[in-house]
């Protein structure tokens, strides 16, 4: 049949062309016509199959050609093998925090406020105006903004008590957010190779931006009430450390407040050490139960590095943060700044500024307040209604999270990954120890999307608990 | 007289007071009565005298003490230095291109473009679009916009040749402003202690994240047509460096642009050393004579990491960069961004996005090269006349600025110090170095303000050097 010796002159020229360099012209029509037997239109089909199958091209008035076949090779990079080496610091993946929720699923892990807690009317007011002014087409200068730089001391100055003198906006230095400003504290004031202490839990981005400075991260246990000063005293004896990164209010991600002993003895100790203590009050605009109340009002030293930001109360589009430092210490921080990224956009330090400077500010906070409560509650009582298995150590007086304790026997990943699988997003507790865990915790944001539905989230949590 | 005793009995009060310990109660009002022989009315009027000076104070039914002086002592921040050691990297000062010019001075040290080569029209228009949109609300992903990657990876392989695999937005970075780019690229592609090339002259934004990230700077000399690829060959090859941060187009400081022999020789050596090139195409939207013709678009291997910014020609409000890197070096780089500031604004980056995908940002450009090249050449001109003594080495066929060499037996800091002092602010060639300057160079920005007064800074400069 003529279909039958089409498909096999079309096996045989196939065959032929695989061996054949590109370019190779095929016989033409009339040798394939003789060579074969076939007719015509037999070779012609033929030849129509290998075209459409990508094997021949015809060149019109030339002849038909094996075309180059073009595999898509998958393009080799194993050079980079060699030239990038071992890196010096492995740093870890990004936190499974910020990384975006599948459609559907109750976001609890994520580490930024929803939108509904954000002050969005002012803030695109104030975005509006600094669209229409200068700062957006000239350059801020390398420590930021003056009357930026003037609000965040006097943010601080109105804690400090009398006798201690109040910082002033030549302490301040503005950052493009607070993740890059501990980079540059971790290199500035500790750098690479040597140790700084830090809180066990405590931030993942305070880790993470230790490990790229190159410093040696050393736990320190803390507690509901802060570290103990006399384990801290051992620490800073024992490593010889000259800094200690911790978060006094509402820390991430227990959501720790400092006792006001714990506060007085720590100050005592890093006196006693010469040594800093880097303050990060990242969770400041987030009170619920008690005013946030900085450490770093309390010293005029220059031991205290405060360092607040206004990325989660303002807007997470507006990256601004400062750090508050005395001394020699604010030279050096400047230093790693200017090489770091010169200045930070005076488009967003304008708008952070009017935001928080408008009337509505201050009413945009108390009006988060209850908010805040009334989810962290919610949650609280969908945890102990249908997670009874699991342990609350401390219901936050701030912040944006619970610090969930499961039961030591239950696997921490399969519990996370299940969870997953029953449209529900916790934070793996592992990400917030810097060695390894005290046990299999989960952490809990309370100011994510659909606080309606976090009954349902821990009644879910509940049931994977159960069968773990 | 009564007020002679009143002054005499504060005179010889106030210095038993200053040698008085402070709290120390003064004699009561009888006993210096009785001691001076004066009236009780003139012992109060002293006492009020020493009050008002702030030596005593009277407790209303104790009596009257010295009070501790209170003179404002400077901090004492001594405890720091221990506690800050030594520096591992002693980084510099920022440069002097970025410090703000006094007034009525004539700038021509600084690094950026005046705002009327700005779009300042469709920049205002996207900032105000972005502020009403869900970007000023929302977290940006890590590694940027989808669509703002789109965009660099589409510029890119718009200048890719047929038979190159053009770059795709997954090959693509956002990073915040260039500089912290740089920062970045060394950590994570050399690494601390290890070498990296680099053109001499060079940008000192480079040489200072070179430093911070503790890598090794090894100076390669490059002219107006670009390093010798075998001066490249043979400093790879002694060094072990597996990267070469350099500008093929439009240089700074010097505007070179590397001859189509340079540019395919460098690709060579590189390939050979299975090495990195660094290409800092900052220049690409300030061409002038020549466009700009990334060497990037001609290497799919992954040897060629892009970076390009769009701080300078967007505006320095919009911090905009992104990275173009394929294979694991892309990883590495994303891992160290990720540590270094989580993600970038995304009101920037959507801002960005909408300036330069207007039809306005192509005419934008067309307008904004004619007004280089006239700004250059009035610069250029007034040198020749003015400035005889000095060489221009190469007028640049794009970038910002000349590059002058003053004769060799001038002091440069005394030149640029005079030349400030006559008002014409000029960048001090030895900070574009990475080693010893190759002789007393001054960098001269034609894109700042006034270009009318570039005559009269020429004419000042040549009467400063007449007189060095």
């Amino acid at each position: 049949m003529p279909d039958d010796s089409a498909a096999r002159i079309a096996a045989e020229l196939r065959r032929w062309a695989s061996t054949a360099a590109p370019g190779t012209r095929l016989p033409s029509s009339r040798a394939l016509v003789r060579a074969h037997g076939a007719s015509a239109a037999t070779v012609q089909k033929a030849l129509r199959t290998l075209t459409t199958e990508g094997l021949v091209e015809a060149r019109p008035g030339v002849g038909t050609f094996v075309r180059a076949v073009r595999t898509p090779r998958p393009p080799d990079y194993g050079w980079q093998t060699a030239a990038l080496r071992s890196p010096r610091v492995h740093l870890p993946a990004p936190s499974s925090s910020v990384r975006p929720a599948p459609e559907g699923a109750i976001a609890l892990h994520a580490g930024y406020p929803d939108r509904e807690l954000l002050p969005e009317r002012l803030l695109r007011a104030a975005l509006g105006r600094a669209a229409r002014s200068d700062v957006a087409v000239t350059r801020a200068p390398a420590a930021g903004l003056p009357e930026l730089r003037g609000w965040f001391a006097a943010e601080l100055a109105a804690a400090t008590p009398v006798g201690v003198a109040p910082p002033t906006a030549g302490d301040v230095v503005v950052l493009p957010g607070s993740q890059s400003g501990l980079s540059s504290l971790f290199r500035a004031l500790v750098g690479a190779g040597r140790p700084v202490l830090m809180e066990s839990p405590t931030y993942w981005g305070a880790t993470l931006a230790a490990a790229q400075a190159g410093v040696q991260v050393v736990p320190v246990a803390s507690g509901p009430a802060g570290p103990a000063p006399e384990e801290l005293d051992r620490a800073l004896a024992e490593t010889g450390a000259r800094a200690f990164y911790a978060q006094p209010t509402f820390a991430a991600p227990t959501g720790a407040l400092w006792s006001a002993t714990t506060r007085a003895g720590v100050l005592d100790v890093v006196r006693a050490h010469g040594a800093f203590l880097i303050e990060d009050d990242w969770a400041h605009d987030f009170a619920i139960d008690a005013d946030a109340a900085p450490l770093a009002a309390h010293d005029d030293a220059g031991h205290v590095v405060y360092v607040r930001s206004l990325t989660k109360s303002v807007s997470p589009a507006v990256r601004v943060a400062a750090v508050v430092a005395r001394g020699p210490a604010r030279e050096r921080i400047l230093r790693d700044r200017g090489a770091s990224s010169v200045y930070v956009s005076g488009l967003l330090q304008a708008a952070a500024l009017d935001v928080v400077t408008q009337p509505g500010w201050t009413r945009h906070l108390r009006h988060v307040r209850p908010q805040l409560r009334a989810r962290r509650d919610l949650l609280v009582a969908g945890l102990r209604e249908h997670v009874a298995g699991a342990h609350l150590e401390h219901v936050p007086a701030g912040g944006l999270n619970l610090w969930l304790r499961l039961p030591d026997a239950v696997d921490l990943e399969r519990f996370v990954d299940r969870c997953e699988a029953a449209g529900v997003l916790v934070g793996r507790g592992t990400e917030w120890f810097p060695a390894e865990p005290a046990g299999p915790y989960v952490r809990l944001n309370f100011s994510g999307p659909e606080p309606g539905a976090f009954p349902e989230a821990a009644r879910r949590m509940g049931a994977v608990l159960a069968a773990c």
